[in-house]
């Protein structure tokens, strides 16, 4: 760990503790919001709150970790030894990157045989696309970083044309008030998903340099935020739109009307 | 505990949190899924929910027991003196491994008698395999290890013989949609458990050696992952399987049509 300035190392360290209110309260928002979907979309809602939960907990220990790697005292600040641990990150997104693809399939309401095997597919491609990118995140030369950043790619691209070709007939069927919903939900992720690489590639640019480290904290924690909590509020838009086509009296705010 | 290097340090610290972060969010799933399955099968994931809290607990203890056990500083990682905790690995089992030979007989649906006498003698022998093998675990001598294994092996061998002769019957008067299912979660927690007894014997390669510190800690956070999350999920397959069959409406996913 190089050493920072005690305000550089303040603004990540609240940055964290802000990402993990943020998932926090996703969480919350998710379980809660989950009971007024029609029971059919409930499971997408179950996975956006799992992916929430998921990334609180690693939030939770990234804190940690952060706090781990420094020793402050009267005398300034200074790496405590103790590695900042970034295969948190890593952990978090092999369980989470599945399930964001999943929650998209499965507010779709497909037949369950295709679906089955359209999530599948993308979830092991999200999955090979995460446990490829880690060799290079923790790599210290950048031709060793270049390597697995391509290999990590190639799973991504699958992602991308399965999502823009099998999954437009599906969202073409869809009904006319969620077909726009689906399409801005679907270029959320891409958009999201591109960040990552971005913030993976400012490593090229020094490892250890005390900015390089800012910006790659910062630029995941809003990746995060955006890709999880954001595109999960999308989900669950699209869930309790499609709820209220198929019962509307449990999921519409209705004024109430005397009886008189 | 003898000096293992940083990165393999990293690595069990990693995998502690990786399958605490995976029996949480197993926890969440099982607990809302819960309730979109028939109320005669709530039992059933009651348990799968609560043998994931379980090890959930243990993992988080398990995690900080390990971090203790070592001094990490800029000189270096060295045994900080403090024991790291097996028995938290043997706690968890006593109350875990009885709940899953005890959710599977809950989804068979026997009848309330045979259910519980059924239940009653599996959980016995699955306890009873736990005790049996702890003075193993931590004996120093292969000699007792040899004989607490064997011992704890007699149980284990009773459990596979009940699943594989008393419940062969009560799987083959099973509704053909999920015969198959019951088949696969038998033969799923024959293979994880037999892992269990592998694992346990990499003991006799060498107490204090780093590898076999590693593949001990590594091979049983892959058999709790499998033996409890993945196991849980057949368990749920079966439930919602059979909840299907008897309401059709509640669980099953539908396309939404188009109100023109």
């Amino acid at each position: 760990m190089s050493t920072l300035t005690l305000s550089q190392y303040s603004l990540v360290y609240n940055a964290f503790s802000f990402v993990f209110a943020t998932m926090f309260a996703s969480f919350i928002y998710f379980v809660l919001a989950r009971q007024q979907i029609a029971p059919q979309y409930r499971n997408a809602l179950t996975m956006t709150a799992l992916v929430v939960a998921v990334a609180a907990y690693h939030y939770f220990r990234i804190f940690d970790s952060w706090q781990n790697a420094f020793t402050i005292s009267n005398s300034g600040i200074t790496p405590s030894g103790k590695p900042f641990n970034d295969a948190y990150r890593y952990v978090d997104w092999l369980l989470t990157v599945p399930l964001l693809v999943a929650e998209l399939v499965a507010v779709l309401g497909l037949a369950r045989a295709k679906a089955t095997n359209l999530t599948m597919r993308l979830a092991a491609a999200a999955a090979l696309m995460v446990i490829l990118g880690y060799p290079g995140e923790i790599a210290s030369d950048n031709g060793t970083r270049l390597v697995w950043g391509i290999l990590s790619t190639i799973p991504f691209i699958y992602i991308v044309f399965t999502l823009f070709t099998e999954m437009s007939s599906a969202i073409e069927r869809q009904s006319p008030e969620v077909k726009n919903l689906f399409r801005i939900t679907r270029m959320v992720l891409l958009i999201t998903w591109g960040f990552y690489p971005i913030v993976y590639s400012l490593h090229y640019l020094g490892n250890f340099d005390a900015n390089i480290i800012l910006g790659v904290q910062l630029g995941y924690c809003i990746a995060d935020v955006l890709a999880k909590a954001g595109y999960g509020l999308l989900i669950y838009q699209i869930a309790r739109t499609k709820s209220e086509l198929v019962e509307p009296a449990a999921v519409t705010p209705q004024t109430v009307t005397a009886k008189t």
